[in-house]
């Protein structure tokens, strides 16, 4: 599996898989995950489809993206289709991340235990709050804004996540782009500008909200 | 635009919109709303295309799906597309919105300003916590989970949010099921199970981080 990634981009550079794919090779994660909680070794397309609602066929094609993880015979071997998910995904290795603003969505994920599971560390946060700084919060060192590039630096810290307020957003992202952040996972309900070398991703919670609404006014009256 | 739902579904009643386009429906409606905030009146499929970082036809091709938007010469008209958007996704009347669990994470999502802008109005929460019951939390009632049943027919909530710890999430959610509410917002982070006619989305932060891991480690090294 090691050339799995030269298939990910085109001759122009462009990466080449679908976004939506992208999105479900984390399903398949936690699937398998799943799976191996409940003492199974292997699995194979068919079952993960059922699993995810969708067919064996476009199991196969996503996976197929990244090279090739079934056996004859057996299907998948579970521990090793999450080692390959993993590495695929970048998370076969642990990632700090940072947190800005320690409101109360800020308290959730840095409570969140979903995140160590997945191979993602918060392991410092940030705040402007002179009664929280130098402090902890949930086991957590909480730092001034001001000091991001000394921690990022000392921590090799690559992703932050934002939960300030929508009118500060912007400011801290420009912080912490400036001091050579990565990615960045937006909690805040605005729009933010960065350069095209930081990648990010936008968490709008009402956007969930309206998607379950589709599906709930669209459903088919026939079903 | 009142034929438009015909077009949703195949001869065998299937929903042929692909999960894709629905959630850039949600970003469409985004970035129009931000543009009538700044005062424009009219768009086009250029500047939303620019806007999220996808073609012009790209973005043509999803709204076809719903009907026919665009003016000759004019483009889209901002507030005309706002308003047909927001009837595909059923957000152009309130919905009521309940709450289950109220820890940090719940408290967030009760003072969460995105979710009233979009249509959403929580107008109840619950948990077993005897110190809130009766109470108040971000201006809302709280109440027992098992007064389920009262609380979301006398509100007439056909959706949840769920907040509640991992080991709670199911039994939460046959309670939920139980009682007819029709879509469900989980953010256990759990697989849950629900009859058909039910909607889940399930909303795991651990995968948004990995999503933008997967896009950091696999950024075109030439861009």
């Amino acid at each position: 599996m090691s050339e799995h990634k030269s298939t990910l981009y085109n001759d122009q550079g462009e990466l080449v898989v679908p976004k939506a794919v992208v999105g479900r090779l984390s399903l398949y994660l936690r699937e398998v995950q799943h799976l191996i909680r409940d003492g199974k070794e292997t699995t194979n397309s068919t079952e993960l489809g059922g699993l995810l609602g969708v067919t064996d066929a476009q199991v196969r094609k996503d996976l197929a993206y990244f090279g090739q993880f079934g056996h004859p015979g057996v299907g998948y071997r579970c521990q090793e289709l999450v080692a390959a998910i993993k590495h695929i995904m970048g998370t076969d290795s642990i990632w700090n991340v940072a947190l800005i603003g320690i409101g109360n969505l800020g308290r959730a994920l840095l409570r969140y235990k979903g995140f160590h599971e997945q191979g993602f560390r918060i392991v410092a946060a940030f705040d402007v709050d002179a009664q929280l700084i130098g402090g902890k919060v949930e086991g957590v060192d909480v730092f001034h804004v001001n000091d991001l590039d000394l921690v990022v630096q000392d921590q090799c810290i690559r992703l932050v996540a934002i939960s300030v307020p929508s009118h500060a957003a912007q400011s801290v992202v420009d912080q912490v782009v400036e001091v050579g952040v990565e990615g960045i996972l937006n909690f805040a309900p605005v729009t933010i500008s960065v350069p095209s070398q930081v990648r990010v991703i936008g968490v709008d919670l009402a956007m969930e909200l309206e998607q379950l609404a589709f599906t709930v006014v669209n459903r088919d009256s026939s079903s």
